[in-house]
């Protein structure tokens, strides 16, 4: 096989790997936990479905790269509650030395651009990444609105630690935000947040 | 919330359910079979990473969205083994009236859209159609390679339908078939598929 295609193929068999980093988040019928592969596919349907509330111009193929792969480094450096004050500190660190040893499997302009993409991703600076990071607030949210509150629960959050963390939704798709804050709500009415 | 939105998101929730669809290709490491979500997502990957193999002037973020979108009639419909000739045959009419009704949960443009794309898909008739086609081959093929076998043990399956059934590969990624076919060799000779 040419030293290419190996190098291709070892890394498409790693990243096989992502299937098994569960997640805080359960499925709707809240019968497990989702993993961060079926996570990044669900992404990119909301992305599909609801880029008519992003900005003009977005580069949608882009967006789509960049959620495809932005969960690769939790292969090493596992899934993190956003939580977690501690464990999200230590949490680059981490992700850094997962990205070089993951995306280097790669032939060299290969692991150049997917790279690019996880480090755009994580910069949160340009239209395609605010994108992207709203999508990954947004996929969770409804998990939880739909599953009873979900990774929301027993875990003592404070209404305005759910609105900090979801206000890359309100920054790039305003018209979705009000519904955002109606689950909030209507969490907190329920007991599973609290209003302070 | 506005009507629309109503209909994605529930469109978004339903699609959820694409997580509990089991396939019956493994991990690679053979700890569970994989389920219709993080397979989507990992041909997203394969696309990614291989499309230097496929032909020239070929609309990549079609192919991005017909394969994110091209399981989910199994909802309904649910997963069906490529070797298994009966419920093969009946596969087409319980994928129609799944897509009729999932389509159906999205907004009428977004319904048109989506069914094309699945159309698109199944039809095999554009390139971007058959490439997408051909990764969804090769990635479980991978998965059995790397995993002793997987789905294609204890079937009593002979080479030649396996070449038959991993032809889009031959079609849309010329220079990846000979790893293929070394594959399907290598399986030969352990005893796991039978020459004839």
């Amino acid at each position: 096989m040419n030293p290419r295609l190996t190098q291709q193929i070892a890394f498409l068999v790693e990243a096989d790997k992502l299937k098994s980093v569960v997640r805080r988040t359960p499925l709707v019928d809240a019968s497990r936990r989702e993993n961060s592969a079926e996570h990044s596919w669900h992404l990119l349907l909301v992305m599909m479905v609801l880029r008519e509330y992003g900005a003009r111009g977005v580069d949608w193929m882009r967006v789509m790269e960049m959620v495809a792969v932005h969960d690769l480094v939790e292969i090493d450096a596992g899934d993190v509650s956003a939580y977690d004050v501690d464990a999200f500190a230590a949490k680059a660190v981490r992700e850094e030395a997962a990205a070089g040893r993951i995306f280097g499997l790669l032939p060299p302009d290969q692991q150049s651009h997917f790279r690019e993409l996880w480090d755009e991703f994580e910069a949160h600076a340009t239209p395609e990444a605010r994108f992207a990071n709203a999508v990954d607030r947004l996929q969770p949210l409804l998990q939880n609105a739909h599953s009873g509150g979900g990774s929301w629960c027993g875990q003592s959050l404070v209404r305005a630690q759910i609105v900090r963390r979801m206000a890359p939704i309100e920054a790039a798709m305003p018209d979705v935000w009000p519904h955002v804050l109606d689950v909030i709500e209507s969490f907190c009415d329920a007991g599973v947040l609290r209003r302070d």
